[in-house]
């Protein structure tokens, strides 16, 4: 998934304000369910961000640029997952982070059906 | 009510976003409702902005800046409000607009109950 | 120029947050000069909004939802132009707005050279 | 440091959207300058967040909550700095993240003053 940096996702650093490279990689996680066919929420379920486990930032993207975004599922738990999501530059890593999402169903944590499961199994690496 | 000029609210050019003094805006009217006990949004009705009638950007905030934002009710209609809003650095003007806001219940525009009608009256000019 | 609404873009009331239809607008301002391999904001000059004539909405997008922005220079001045620009989702508009943008050197206003002039001829219509 | 939430920081899942939570805690940062008569910019350095250690998603702050930001420095190092950054809603702990600063000076990572470091040993536990 390719973005565009505009504006609104720069400050007064010249540079992308660090939390919007976490805005970013939620639009690569919702495009994951889109070019599926599927959505990350509905009336029955949605995802939220349980925790990140760790985030580097390790270069400043600017205006103009165009990010590549690379999601990878680390690990598939009953009612959450493990997901690795970096941000490249061309062939230049400027983020990664680890983020665990957890599954809820009525706002309450809950396992996943295997519908679901297999979904993510394709962003898995073998 | 007054607000403090933050990273988030910048951009490349070192000043505030244009659209975030829309947001600065949208804050000074949740707090007429919260200051008075009452809530913008509820099960049963919400507001949204129906119309920017004119929004003039006459000078521009920057980073650490404290803002001020004095809110008029111009008029009130069966299902909507003109409001001005003005957001002042000190005593100089630096954005004002005047918005329409329609009163929704149910996600269809409604006629506002006497209750509202009585609070938005507070906030008029003599 | 088409985007996509995320999370991000959406608040409580389930719809995409007002403001954030303006941040749409210069997305597909800036997408008009990187497309033409030009940059809105250089050392030299940049552009700001200094003023919105009128803005109306609509309709509500909401997440998931795939929407197009239409730019067109209704005016051209010596430092400033005047556009139009409206959001579609398929072809239903569901929001339009009048911008005044300034072009400033050295954040003072100033007039455009001949090159900025010929490039916004290229979005007016006939 | 206390802030309110607005429309602006929910998301349709009716709670704070995820990356939110970084931002309330970079205006706390700021306001730690701020209120000891300091920027966290100026011609001369700034601090970028260089990486989150860790950040648990606890519990969902909802539109009109209160939350109160406590930041507590871990860790002065030569150029960087550990904190520790809570979001708490009354006496419930909502957000907690650790983060290390980078201090920039020309855009490079380099030695904090002398000054810098006393400031920093204010926000120290015991």
């Amino acid at each position: 998934m390719q973005i565009r940096i505009y504006y609104e996702d720069t400050d007064i650093s010249g540079y992308v304000y660090h939390a919007n490279y976490l805005k970013f990689c939620e639009r690569a996680r919702s495009e994951l369910f889109f070019s599926n066919g599927l959505s990350p929420i509905n009336g029955e379920f949605h995802f939220v961000v349980r925790k990140i486990i760790e985030a580097d930032f390790l270069k400043s993207a600017k205006f103009g640029d165009l990010l590549n975004i690379k999601t990878t599922v680390l690990e598939i738990k009953g009612a959450s997952i493990i997901l690795l999501q970096q941000i490249l530059r061309e062939n230049e890593l400027i983020f990664s982070a680890r983020i665990i999402l957890a599954h809820l169903k009525n706002d309450r944590v809950s396992k996943m059906d295997s519908k679901m499961v297999e979904f993510f199994k394709l962003f898995q690496n073998p």
